[in-house]
């Protein structure tokens, strides 16, 4: 089911600047019993986004309404949740009178193997660089080339995600993942000030992490560095936290903090669907 | 009129990858007596373009009969031709089989007063920054949020184009516009190995230039360098050679060497259009 503009369809024009430039942002929600998971998180990036692309925000309570129609029979999915300029403007410039184009769209959830989460999976490190520019680093914006280039460099099903430099050669992300190391009982994780998508499982990982007592420390390092850590894991709003048991040759151990910080995540989670956060 | 796919349609699936993540190339061409301007080498371009992304090019011959079709009964348009990665996939990853989604749109000639040919325009130094990406410079891709966000830095109606650096500083491009500069008889551009779009007209302006016996180059260069040229002027496949007059508070004038450029590619043109290339 897919809802545009609060209509059930599934087009939209092709003037839309979405689609004419990648001129808006997104968010991918996890669906389950019903529930849009952290959706208000979801929506105040969102809203984040609109504000520096100076796009019209919706309003959340529209939103909210539409996402828990669209989910209300689902046991479990994801939500995706795209918003553009939507139409007009004279090429690369916005109209005077923006009319946000809103698209809700279910999607099956993907099935990925309990064995992930469990013992870890395989990564490796991408060629392709991501672009550093202050002005889009965080949000979750449709340009998204750089991570289509990047999972194209691979088709070994072995390997579940790619990890992504920027042009500098720092550690900034998987390419649908944020990344986290542990090194001597403390978590680090790249600085995404110039680069990458600031998730909002990132965030939660953060914030609990430092709850319990942890030393996170967000910074910027080599993948030289990444390589010499302890425990390494990945995250997303739909796979959850992902320890990683391998990058290129390198083998890391889904150590005990890995599965303390899962702990903790599920736990946290568990509280918050339970009070529709 | 549109034509997608080769059908008269004015909407496309929101599953398509071009709406969904930017994933796909474009090309904005003149149309001048019911011909699409230089429509060969447009097509050469995108299909470099297709060759960079992995995209399955749908052919010279299809796209010239479309391109045609739309155009023959035009005086005067733009004729924009984007091809997308179409719909499917998993995430960032592309679908086993691609079907390309084209779509060829007429629009109406832009209504620029002709004094910014004859007499130059105003332009300005964009704070929004351009990445890094050798994998994307050059290529006519989708993903244009940095332009817009440039474009929306202004709002004053005598200001017609924005030059934007990368994020070294260096000088690249206008937000719809290649940039030239000409220095004691010798003419300068950027450097596009990094960021950027390789123009259509910036291409025929090097070749014409040099074989008039101009001395050419290519090369990297601060907005301090610009900002001492004799002339400077922008380009692209619409607007043909705008002088520049002024950028910021410092004025060149459209001189000769300008007018000269402008003489050898009105004549150009014309041959070209004569011949249908």
């Amino acid at each position: 089911m897919i809802l545009i503009n609060g209509e059930c369809r599934e087009h939209v024009e092709i003037s839309d600047r979405g689609f004419q430039y990648g001129d808006g942002l997104f968010e991918t929600i996890a669906v389950t019993s019903g529930q849009p998971v952290f959706l208000k998180r979801h929506l105040d990036r969102l809203n984040a986004g609109c504000q520096r692309l100076y796009i019209p925000f919706p309003g959340a309570e529209l939103l909210t309404f539409e996402a828990q129609k669209l989910s209300q029979n689902s046991t479990k999915a994801v939500l995706k949740l795209i918003l553009t300029r939507g139409s007009g403007g004279r090429g690369y410039r916005q109209p005077e009178v923006i009319q946000t184009t809103r698209v809700l769209n279910l999607y099956p959830f993907p099935d990925y193997p309990d064995i992930f989460k469990e013992q870890g999976i395989i990564a490796r490190f991408c060629d392709t660089r991501l672009g550093l520019n202050p002005g889009l680093a965080g949000i979750k914006h449709l340009n998204r080339l750089e991570q289509i280039l990047a999972r194209a460099e691979w088709t070994d099903p072995e390997i579940q995600e790619g990890i992504m430099l920027d042009r500098d050669g720092h550690v900034i992300e998987g390419t649908m993942t944020n990344l986290f190391y542990i090194k001597d009982d403390a978590l680090y994780t790249p600085s995404l000030s110039l680069a990458g998508v600031a998730g909002i499982i990132r965030d939660i990982i953060m914030a609990i992490s430092i709850d319990h007592g942890m030393s996170v420390i967000d910074h910027t390092f080599t993948k030289n560095e990444l390589l010499t850590a302890d425990e390494v894991f990945v995250c997303n709003s739909i796979i959850g936290i992902w320890p990683i048991k391998q990058i290129a040759t390198t083998c890391f151990s889904a150590g005990k903090w890995t599965r303390q910080i899962q702990a903790w995540f599920t736990q946290f989670q568990n509280e918050a669907t339970g009070h529709g956060l």
